[in-house]
């Protein structure tokens, strides 16, 4: 049985242990496989697992003295953090100790301490981060939702070939759509970087490219990659996610108002919460970062057991995939 | 009784009269002192309205031989489209005969068309396309949707202005919330522009400026108004369109799926109705081109009846609040 190795920067996010010791007890419980390295301050996490119960062999704690804060600065984080959890879980992967890091940390952090400890693919220009979209027959990856406030056409090009080899890591598809995230789908709209960089996308015989798609389209079965500046991915992302939140608020309110409502919640609530949850963003946690010479996965900052676990599971599935050589192969 | 006057551009949109025509009869119907011309072409309109019944004598033909197509350049529309449907009602408005201008037709040719026929308010730099949001005690309204892929910091200033106004007119809040779109909430996040408009608008003691937003906030409580480029403000209303719309179908597939569900559904469907009815972006039609001298309101391109209807409900309630007056007083 091949051993899988996370390390999971165990203070990161704004639950910090009290999502990721959960989470990771509990997929460890599923993965026989798999061990994870826990990195954060010793006492704490101890004193936490203690009031755990089951296996936790397979569980093992590193310590970091020090936490990167979720509002730091990249660049003072850079200076002053290579010893935080997130530092060292990052330095953990450098050296080969483990296959890939979970963080629910600062992104911005992530991504500098990312590109300074694990370094960037040598064909790589800039990271980007990447976003899974639920559709109806699977997922749309979004990409960029936030490394890179702007991007020239030519990063938006390197952006479609490490999207499109993650999409096919993930779903072993072999030529996965992909389209330019425009304000229109004639190709007359859009500023001139997105025009450019449609002509590179267009010629490159390795990528199937289907055009300009508009915001919308991350729901959409007609595209399996959607590529963007992290500005207007990262506005994406979160309508999407707010426009969800806001459906389930709508929903319980409606079915707490209405009596006929409320009985239908009561008797059929298996049911109802199985809709919840089918359109609950937290399910597609888990962004990873592209360009990097190493799987490292950003769950959301604000993630809670559930979310953590959707993030590590997706974090194993890119492992056993083999995600980094197939990045290298198409760029 | 107040006369109120609007002009239809009947040809517009992927449903151009269908979907015009029917909407039209519905609020001439409910609001007695409204007329309206329908402007396109007299046999069309002559044939389509002799299949409906009821009383149609606040409806006046004006006959348009041209139309402006769904892809055409603005540029093309101007130098030769000044005669279509759209080109005739907007330059009804120009002229004072009517009290404002609803077109779901080609949003570039609109802007471009208005413009030149209406002209722009003196002291507005660029005009802007705002959309309504819903939120759960109300709603939020985002601009630029757009009309300008990139914006200045000065421009995106003058956009708080007119939302605020807008806002102001529609609701009778004094000092609505504006916020900024951006990629995080910290005031270190950002583009460079974005950051220079945010101390624009603070500085404006007019303004109630609360920091800024996220894209997850358009539904939020804690703001009123959204300011961004077109650029970034068109993919997140296209993301939370194209988010409600997964929705709604993934619900729809539920109930059809599960045999209890689909009970539940044929008991209950007039409350599900409203729920559905309630997360339906074609509710929050009604885009207003703000800047212009006039009122312009875009309905959407693909609006049937009800979404028609929609936005000219949202005409005659920024006719009814003297929305050009309160934005030139805000600027």
């Amino acid at each position: 049985m091949a051993s899988l190795r996370l390390a999971v920067d165990a203070m990161g996010g704004d639950l910090g242990l009290r999502a990721t010791l959960p989470a990771s007890l509990q997929i460890l419980q599923e993965i026989p496989e798999l061990s994870i390295s826990l990195i954060g301050d010793q006492g704490e996490i101890s004193a936490a697992l203690s009031a755990h119960g089951g296996d936790q062999s397979r569980l093992h704690i590193v310590h970091a003295a020090d936490v990167v804060d979720m509002d730091e600065k990249p660049s003072h984080a850079l200076r002053h953090k290579r010893e935080s959890s997130m530092g060292i879980a990052l330095q953990l992967l450098k050296d080969g100790q483990v296959d890939a890091v979970v963080s629910a940390g600062n992104t911005g952090a992530l991504m500098a301490l990312g590109c300074l400890l694990v370094e960037r693919l040598p064909q790589v220009r800039r990271p980007a981060i990447c976003a899974l979209f639920p559709a109806h027959n699977g997922f749309t990856l979004g990409l960029d939702v936030g490394a890179n406030i702007a991007a020239s056409p030519e990063e938006l090009y390197q952006f479609a070939s490490m999207g499109s080899a993650l999409y096919s890591s993930m779903t072993g598809q072999s030529a996965p759509r992909v389209g330019l995230l425009n304000v229109g789908e004639e190709m007359i709209k859009g500023t001139e970087v997105v025009r450019d960089a449609a002509e590179l996308i267009q010629a490159d015989a390795k990528l199937n490219f289907c055009g300009f798609v508009e915001g919308g389209d991350y729901f959409s079965e007609q595209v399996d990659v959607i590529v963007s500046d992290g500005f207007a991915g990262n506005v994406a992302l979160k309508a999407c996610e707010g426009t969800a939140n806001y459906i389930r608020g709508e929903l319980s309110r409606f079915s707490d108002q209405h009596p006929v409502a409320r009985l239908i919640a009561a008797l059929f609530w298996p049911l109802i919460r199985k809709f919840r949850r089918e359109i609950d963003p937290r399910r597609y946690n888990g962004a990873a970062l592209l360009g990097l010479n190493g799987i490292v996965i950003k769950a959301h900052g604000s993630s809670d057991q559930s979310g953590y676990y959707a993030a590590l599971h997706q974090t194993v599935q890119a492992v056993r995939s083999d995600l980094i050589t197939n990045i290298a192969r198409q760029l």
